[in-house]
């Protein structure tokens, strides 16, 4: 499995030279990370690292089960920390590091000497420590700062936190694990698996790499865990308020799960730390159980944006092709941890499969959670709307706020993977980076304007000739593409998604790759009951979406297009900075002879009107009004 | 307004011989109304009613708005009552009056001596009474006690609980008005209006109808009561967890209201004693708010079932065409309900579109609520499954049981109206009644096969020649209709959905009608987004649905009818007891070339399949499975 031995090239030696992603991370740098920082400092976050006695008031009521989200404040300061860590790779900021070494502080002040940290239960209830794994986030809590204290060393160095951190992992390990007097727990909120690994990779710590196993294979074994915790509690384990353990996916063990079921950010955190495991332990079994759960998402629970879960009570799944467009949950985190997991398979196996999947979360499901002014969010990402929709400055539960801050400062971490004898691109927009290739340094530019222009040219400089592999990935939307080497054209022949260009390179080579990548219509399998009769617009790697700010005349829901109806991609150089729009001529339902009435034995008259349709993740940046994602379709 | 002098022919003065309803009325008789009883039993309803002490605990807890709906346990006596006098009015039958003796022995006993009557209260926390008029209808309860007391009088002679709700009524009168003293309150539950009116037309005592009077017109002026009253309990009125006074419709007098907000059953039952109050004030001023709510819920809120409120949170109205399927609401109550004002609507103008919606939803957004069995219901009826609605054989809140028992009881109490020179017929199905018509006492004979066809033979046979009006409606959906008095065929002309035939009638005369009932097409105002593409079929006053027990092959929502199929409606005799349904040949909707890929460019492959319907009033009788009323529809 050679393809296995390719690695990402981490975002911090990649450089954005692309318009697309060049705006969106300067957006996050100059506005989101900032102003990230001023509302956990509003809402009482920051503060709740300070301990203090008197306990304050609990600023989030608990709910009827008897749980506050404030259980999990911890975690949105460990992901801010990662995200301003991720800006930081790109661009020191001395007021931004102040800024989170004086967290480190209030986190240092607030460690028991034994090297548990958690500000919650050290500022609260420090005696019901570990007795609460199901619902409290305690682990969860860990592996975010955990996450955070990584990207903060690999930013700047600074080793503080991770030494706090290391010194916790080190208690954690202590306290779980099969051995005598251990806790056989694991978290309710899978997270820290996937922190464990990074921190494995930056340290090489083997225990760590051992410690997340444990977490994956403990998982759903018997007896359950959650269900010896809440009786220890005095709580009855019937009273579940999640109702069944396939909500946080310890309903079986990992290895035996086939289906992706209950909460979506918790089912994708684990697939993302099983594949991980896979990679690292060469274990088969866990790829087969990340393959059949890749199977399971893709063929019948994702949403033509990859948006998971579309149920709000679960956070989650539901059953095959029940993906309800207007009440679609579609956690803007779900579809962030779906490009950690596809990033991962794509590293278990070099397959385009894993690449599509990846490129239209990034382009869709998850970047329609930040605002165009980097300081609004979707929590929820419907892919209808009558107008009730409208983004939101930050909300209760702010894990999707950083989610997507730290997926867009490390996004260029996404683009590019090497091994010894190879590298591969997987999608484009502008990307830079040095890569040592058959033992030579080799400088790579990509340049173009993706995702808007399938025309993408690729210079390659090599300090001496060298011979290896360039992969292409040809995405699955592309209706075909061409090549050519030095303006020679050449054999192109997508294998798994990839066209791999094999020659001894010379500096001054320039490979020229053309994607044609027309605007096209998407029909749902008939069993998605709500897209039957319904088309979805696609140009390259964006879902298209029509929106009442384009199209005025009454609810968006009222246009049809006409199966015959050409659309034309326009590029309109003032909408948000540049965007290409699809443009046809369509038509408008409007009431038939019986007029107003609300029910009538004539069919509604179709009259001509023009559509436009708008990239989704662009959409509830103007005036809010109806939207919608699926759009009838006529025939003729 | 002459038309106004019609007046509804009492149930219990029509005797039902068609076979569609007489078959209903004896499934209550025989099943519904005993097994009914039982379940009062068996839940603690009618132990709540013996009032003990120590105080029993709860049954339903307390939800997170310290709210239980134990409260309004008297309620479902005072409907069960209700319902099985209606009963009783056909067949008495010894045990149930005796059940019905023993409870209003039990109620007698819990009643105070200043004639209060709530066994919620003067057994858990007497000396709350009245505080909370908002959330624990109080008189919601009196009022369906009052009905079921009028009821039982009315079928029985016995007159015990009706003199303990005149008590009761002369304490609540006492209680609030507008003199000193007196609390200017009325009910978060709109009821006892509808009630009080009944009571009034009973008795004659005119103080019942000033008091449903104030009640209505009191409602929603301001200072609001219900905001006085919880600052008078300590409570914050902001925390209303309603959020709105709309859920109520007391956010603003009624009289200026004319759009249905809020609480579906309560809109309706507010409605219908507006509606009441105009007939019997002559108040106009009232007719025109009920004819502006009308025009609004009938244009804009009203399910092609005549389902009304699409919202779980609310149990109503959200916002004009907003009506999703899948998860409609459209609780049976509200169903019912719309018959009753629809019913008080035609008395206030004899015209066929009351009479077409009152028919809808008798047909079936009501009728949908009850099993063929008897003994399961559906609270929710909503218009698409993918087989996950059962019926159930009580509920939590078993309001809708015996909304829908008392309804079918009286269902012939809905047919005929007359005034002194005149007889109008509303729907068919084997009425019989006499009527003084032109002082002549008039044996009316109606017999059909209706709703299964529109053949109509009306039998007159007054004991002397009279000259008077028959009226018979033509209904909305009657493509044509023709008509012989004694076979001679007559020129009919409808007005307001009404053909008059004036003429000396004498015994032996006979009247044919038939109403062209053919099976046909429906398409919703192109606003109704969920509906758009979609046609739904009606045959008749029957709505019709695809249920996947009579369309085997995958999920119903995958067949699309060509709008050129031709709607073929066959009889079926086995089919519980005898049924048409609709058949076309249609298309089966598969995935296309791609295969089974869950988006695809490809549109599906539409194979030729027969499509089945079935009247919806009869879904979810067999096999769980899918259904769907608008069913995708192609061009072709």
């Amino acid at each position: 499995m050679s393809e296995r031995a390719y690695s990402a090239i981490p975002f911090a030696d990649v450089r954005i030279t692309g318009p697309f992603w060049r705006e969106r991370l300067e957006t996050v740098l100059k506005h989101t990370i900032p102003s990230q920082h001023e509302k956990l400092k509003e809402v009482g976050i920051l503060d709740s690292l300070k301990l203090s006695k008197p306990v304050p008031p609990l600023t989030i009521p608990r709910n009827s089960h008897n749980f506050t989200m404030q259980v999990f404040w911890d975690s949105d300061v460990g992901k801010w920390i990662e995200a301003a860590a991720y800006a930081l790779a790109h661009r020191r900021d001395a007021d931004i590091e102040a800024k989170i070494d004086a967290i480190v502080d209030d986190l240092a002040r607030a460690q028991s000497p034994d090297g548990y940290l958690n500000c919650w239960y050290n500022g609260r209830e420090p005696e019901k420590r570990w007795t609460n794994l199901r619902d409290n986030h305690e682990l969860y809590n860990a592996g975010h700062l955990l996450e955070g204290a990584v990207a903060y060393f690999r930013a700047t160095g600074r080793r503080k936190l991770l030494d706090m951190m290391e010194r916790y992992v080190d208690h954690i390990a202590a306290t779980f694990g099969r051995g005598p007097g251990q806790k056989r727990g694991y978290c309710g909120h899978q997270e820290i698996e996937l922190a464990l690994v990074k921190l494995y990779r930056l340290t090489g710590d083997r225990r760590r790499l051992d410690l997340a196993s444990y977490f994956i294979d403990e998982r759903g074994s018997q007896p359950h865990y959650f269900t010896g915790e809440a009786l220890a509690r005095g709580d009855d384990p019937a009273n579940y308020w999640a109702g069944t353990y396939e909500y946080n996916q310890s309903h079986i063990p990992v290895r035996e799960q086939t289906r992706v079921v209950g909460h979506a950010v918790r089912a994708m955190y684990m697939a993302s730390a099983m594949a991980d495991l896979a990679s690292e332990l060469g274990d088969d079994g866990l790829k087969r159980a990340c393959e059949a759960l890749w199977r399971d998402v893709t063929t019948a629970q994702m949403y033509v944006t990859a948006g998971l879960g579309p149920k709000e009570t679960n956070e989650g799944f539901t059953e095959p092709y029940d993906l309800p467009n207007e009440t679609a949950y579609a956690e803007t985190c779900a579809s962030v941890a779906l490009i950690f997991w596809a990033h991962r398979m794509l590293h278990l196996d070099l397959d385009g499969r894993y690449a599509d999947v990846m490129e239209l979360a990034l382009f869709n499901g998850a970047l329609s959670g930040l605002a165009r002014d980097g300081a609004h969010y979707f929590y929820s990402n419907p892919l209808e709307s009558r107008g009730q929709h409208k983004r939101w400055a930050w909300h209760l539960c702010p894990c999707c706020t950083m989610n997507v801050s730290r997926l867009v400062a490390s996004v260029a971490g996404y683009a590019i993977s090497a091994r010894k004898d190879g590298v591969a691109f997987h999608f484009y927009g502008g990307f830079e980076t040095t890569a040592i290739l058959a033992g030579v340094k080799v400088a790579l530019r990509e340049s173009s304007d993706y995702p808007w222009s399938g025309e993408v040219r690729i210079d390659i400089g090599p300090e001496a000739p060298a011979a290896f592999d360039l992969k292409l990935r040809i995405p699955g939307w592309a209706k075909s593409a061409t090549a050519t080497v030095n303006g020679e054209p050449i054999k192109l022949a997508a294998t798994n998604g990839y066209a791999t260009v094999h020659r001894v390179w010379r500096k001054g080579d320039v490979v020229a790759l053309d994607l044609n990548m027309p605007a096209e219509r998407l029909y749902a399998h008939p069993n998605v009951r709500m897209d039957v009769g319904r088309t979805a617009l696609r140009r390259g790697p964006l879902i298209y979406c029509v929106e009442e700010a384009d199209n005025p005349g009454g609810p968006v829901q009222t246009l049809a297009l006409p199966r015959s109806a050409q659309l034309n991609a326009t590029w309109m150089t003032d909408l948000f900075g540049g965007s290409t729009i699809l443009k046809a001529s369509a038509k408008r339902l409007v009431p038939g002879e019986q007029g107003g009435a609300l029910y009538s034995t004539e069919p509604p008259t179709a009259r001509d009107a023009p559509l436009v349709a708008l990239p989704y993740h662009l959409w509830a940046n103007r005036t809010p009004g109806s939207m919608q994602v699926w759009v009838a379709e006529l025939e003729g």
